[in-house]
């Protein structure tokens, strides 16, 4: 099968290395703004030639985008403007309702499949990509009565040759979900690091204490701000409303401390200690 | 070396792992409010026996002092009192200037090393123990100036033993930057789990999405409140002062976010990234 990968980097360069590896993907084709990363692309196997969108959509059975949340809802409608009846095309977006608003009424809306792999790392490039990045995670489809019946198939194969779990959702139900385990998480860290980065102004020594709790925790701080402005963009009231929410956890627990009730504190570490149960 | 492990968790159990394994200790006594800890502790060849504090002391050259940081400040003049001039003892407390400021005037202070190994993980008790959860790894040695110098001496050489780096501080300092680079991430990740625990109640599959950067930030959500309160609770300034910065930097991505200012946001990200200048 031919495949086209929209957009070189992290997400695309690992899917195509892992359907190369499955023997999924005979031919990959690459396309990419950036001719630095067609570069290291090809130099690094992950796609066997580049080409322009057009030429690389009409020569490939399947087209799999994977460039930043605003460039998938400028380039989706133009890539369904290109594409026949055998065509299929995977939009792995981190948002869903923007997207599939603006394609809501294409002719070849039937030939999408709006996916969002659950899996990611805090680097990005053609250079991050990992062949098994995706194995055992979660793969979400939205809204998949909107797609045509062998289209879908496809997909779902796609899926099982990552050797992910598919999970089916609505897109208003994902964009809800996403904000408060993925999203929020980004806001949280790029706020920590800030705060940290800003007291190094003053006291210089401040990370030869830092751990790997704190690496934890700010891990996220480092990823991309071209992949996740757009996300924020296109997902603004829900972000908003978890981004509130949490802001209100903060302060009841700066509150507990100014009071100095431990107790209260204690009961809320117990309660948030619940966790466990969703995170090993 | 006979060495005496007061309160055999994670830490104390991992240091008498390590410490038996460098050869360094050739008896452990381990004392605990648990007969279950110390019954475990004996089971898994962390301690090669138990025994009452005072036993425990009197028998050993080195007391380590591994206890939450509240039962630390209530043990230390206990355990000087009961030390002699050939016997150190080392507290491993996440604070130190409520825990020194106890003991300042203590006739024996001058056998006692303030120590503070930067390492740990999110589970607790004996069987979380690990031998090497120390190697490569900073102990912080604060106010050294007030220890006397053989006692000095053998702290070094545990530091050794343990593959660990030194780093010397004074108390405030220490207070300061852990607030900073620990006690908040702390505070964040617990803050961040409540958050989507709430949500869950109403959402129940939320759940399904939860990927890698999630489990990295709510990962210290499953921390001991037995530890962490007492930390809090001794640190409690320098932890409000960092809380109520994490709360504006929150509430500037908030607002930033609210009024679609996505170039500031941006900006805000660039900026965060900075971090990876400290964590690889």
């Amino acid at each position: 099968m031919k495949v086209a990968i929209i957009g070189v980097g992290l997400i695309g360069g690992s899917l195509a290395l892992a359907l190369k590896n499955e023997g999924f993907a005979n031919t990959v084709i690459g396309v990419d703004h950036s001719p630095e990363n067609l570069k290291k692309a090809t130099e690094l196997g992950i796609i066997d030639r580049s080409a322009e969108l057009s030429e690389a959509v009409h020569e490939s059975d399947l087209i799999l985008v994977t460039v930043p949340v605003n460039i998938i809802k400028t380039l989706l409608p133009v890539i369904l403007d290109l594409v026949n009846k055998n065509q299929v095309v995977m939009e792995m977006g981190s948002t869903k309702q923007e997207i599939l608003n603006h394609v809501n009424d294409h002719p070849n809306r039937g030939r999408l499949i709006a996916s969002h792999p659950m899996a990611g790392t805090e680097y990005s490039g053609p250079e991050a990509a990992i062949a098994d990045l995706f194995s055992g995670r979660n793969m979400v489809f939205c809204d998949v009565t909107k797609s045509d019946h062998d289209a879908f198939e496809l997909a779902e194969t796609v899926c099982e040759k990552l050797k992910m779990n598919p999970i089916f959702m609505h897109a208003k139900e994902h964009d809800l979900h996403t904000a408060y385990v993925s999203h929020i998480s980004h806001i949280s860290s790029f706020a920590l690091a800030l705060t940290v980065l800003e007291k190094e102004r003053s006291q210089g020594r401040i990370f030869e204490l830092a751990g790997g709790g704190f690496a934890s925790t700010v891990r996220l701080a480092k990823s991309s701000a071209e992949t996740w402005v757009p996300i924020f963009q296109q997902n603004q009231s829900n972000l908003l409303e978890v981004l509130e929410e949490h802001i209100k956890q903060l302060q009841q627990m700066r509150d507990v401390l100014r009071k100095e009730d431990y107790d209260m504190m204690f009961k809320l570490i117990k309660q948030s200690n619940k966790i466990k149960r969703i995170i090993k």
